[in-house]
């Protein structure tokens, strides 16, 4: 899927993988249109209210061609949760360079995940939906950017930046961390604080911890 | 309710609040048996497909005295995610002492909640669905874990251990690795870390952050 683009956002691989790959420029077109549609209508409604026809209406799609692309509204969910960790993956790597410190990659990585959720508040109803709807799917998204964040860390300690021997119980409580302040101060949150202010708070907490020095 | 006790937990204030209070010995008893079977038909088999006469038949209590205490199976599961709220505040509670640096209530705090959480791993998927069963059950649930902790924070700055300037955000964050660490090694893990390890990794996190010194 390389370098496919429809409406500015690639279509995941994982999504089109579970979706039936698109051939044409116009039927990746479609499916991004189906994704789009979809991320709004199950944000708003749940899955369960959810319906096909309602998103197929929202996309400006026909009915039949949906079914070109997936098998039912389950399919449809799981390539959905699949797109938005894609999204979240690239628009984090978006704000980053490689001239960046270890510390720094965190703040940009937090920051661009925070301004993604605030231009998508769906995202958290419909991953924490996937509990539910797609267990597997859930797991996915959180053990893939887990095994990410590890990563970083262990480039940042290779690099002489990060101590030694952060690993994968680190990597989950930042996670964690970039979670539940997205929940609170830009899904719930009445713009007390911006990206950059939460991000910054977080990245001096991961710098320093709490105690006074 | 102050010392009220049936199978040896306290009923949740909050959560009797939702109920009819009972007035006696045995009406509390038959109140802890049905949030007992709740937790674990809900657990189970989530919300939707959870009913009340199964609820009353794991609880030994007959379907007429149900409605003695809860106009709904909504009721019910809100008055037991109130009653999950007050178990984890009671466990967290129960394993801190007077004498404890900041840090050191913050890692005992953590371990209580993966112990309790290893021993009712259904809270996870019970909080979760209060997303969607009930937004403001679930949002009074974090709310108030994060002002627990924002207040610990801060009479750790008080007593000098801890920075100043801790506050709502630090308390998000923290809560947000205790809550991703615990689905990680407690829901999901295979008894890879105890509880105890878990915590003094987080802890060790909190202290001195990811810094190389």
């Amino acid at each position: 899927m390389g370098n496919t683009r429809a409406t500015g956002t690639k279509v995941a691989d994982a999504a089109v993988s579970d979706a039936k790959t698109p051939r044409t420029e116009r039927g990746r077109r479609t499916l991004r249109k189906l994704l789009d549609a979809a991320a709004e209508e199950f944000g708003e409604k749940g899955f369960h209210e959810a319906s096909v026809s309602s998103i197929t209406r929202r996309a400006g799609v026909a009915l039949g061609s949906f079914y070109t692309y997936f098998d039912s509204k389950d399919g449809l969910f799981r390539a959905l949760v699949a797109d938005m960790s894609e999204k979240v993956r690239t628009s984090a790597r978006s704000a980053l360079s490689d001239d960046m410190g270890a510390l720094e990659i965190e703040r940009a990585a937090l920051t661009a995940f925070l301004r993604f959720a605030a231009e998508h508040k769906e995202i958290y109803r419909i991953i924490d939906e996937a509990e539910f709807v797609d267990p597997e799917s859930y797991r996915m998204h959180y053990q893939t950017i887990a095994e990410r964040i590890a990563d970083r860390l262990h480039s940042g300690a290779a690099k002489g930046e990060l101590r030694e021997g952060l690993g994968e119980l680190e990597a989950w409580a930042v996670m964690g961390m970039n979670v539940f302040v997205g929940l609170r101060y830009i899904v719930w949150g009445a713009a007390e604080m911006t990206p950059e202010q939460v991000a910054a708070g977080v990245n001096r907490l991961l710098a320093e911890g709490v105690l006074r020095r």
